[in-house]
């Protein structure tokens, strides 16, 4: 157990993503909610005892969503909407860094692109995490069917202790499946 | 988020039951293997930040196996394997108990008769832990027919966040449905 030698950090893994709530380009609802019970009930004053790793996947498909309207006539335009997601997720990753250099946590921050549920499972794997934390919109079965949870696909098959965080209730928007 | 006030100790309970491999009466594999995750990864060296409440549940039927070549006669003999019963469950806390008064932890040990799954659900509404870790043997599914996994059904139905340890695979016994 080797107690008295203080070993290295705790590495705990977020798995962080942007708010689905229009016009709300933050983080969302159970991210902020799954980095904030870490902190509190996690790290609590011992910051130096752990480490903060924030993954955000980018969807290629639902961060296209909003450009539905949107005309691309040439390969810049593609370029354009590439940079503004990029923009995006270092904003998103930006809010977790910030919030952890204030409090004195070390912390890493990277973003990859793909299936949500894979590329953390995926990263997991690469990294070894000593556990992730994932938030949960918390959803009844009904709503599942329809937008899948990665928090579950999580909890069953990535390669360390998962602990998952749900939405308190008065936390959660008009329609439940938003975030 | 409250930093700088330093708040109410973190709530951790921790599942705990015996060793099933015959003639080993101490705590299974699984439940040390969470307990050590626990005192390692999370509390670290802020041992006044945690509060470890252990819960052991006995099973009524698989406790009594052991007497399958027992004669009762009377009374008194289902009197005397209760206490037996009763002894063994007291032992098992006694480890841990024993173990967090030397590194220094606050903690609690009770022990419950019924349905492990159902009754670890039920005290985490009772007593509202802000976690709860249980130990798993990681079986595949084609053992889980068997023997279910109480694992399993806490990470869905507690209401409280659920950490499953996984018991490493070096230390799996012959058999490994023991544990």
């Amino acid at each position: 157990m080797e107690r008295g030698v203080e070993s290295e950090p705790t590495r705990i893994m977020l798995a962080v993503n942007e708010s689905s709530i229009k016009g709300y380009p933050h983080a969302s609802i159970s991210s902020r909610g799954a980095f904030e019970w870490t902190l509190q009930k996690i790290v609590r004053s011992n910051i130096s005892g752990f480490k903060l790793l924030f993954l955000h996947v980018q969807v290629p498909d639902e961060d296209g969503f909003d450009d539905m309207d949107s005309i691309y006539a040439s390969p810049e335009d593609f370029q354009a909407m590439k940079h503004r997601d990029k923009t995006r997720g270092l904003h998103l990753l930006e809010y977790f860094v910030k919030k952890c250099h204030e409090i004195g946590v070390p912390c890493q921050a990277w973003i990859k692109k793909g299936d949500p549920k894979e590329v953390i499972c995926h990263e997991v794997r690469r990294v070894g995490p000593d556990m992730l934390v994932v938030g949960s919109r918390g959803l009844g079965p009904f709503q599942k069917v329809f937008v899948g949870t990665v928090s579950e696909f999580c909890a069953k098959h990535a390669e360390c202790p998962v602990v998952t965080i749900k939405r308190k209730a008065d936390e959660a928007p008009e329609d439940a499946v938003d975030d």
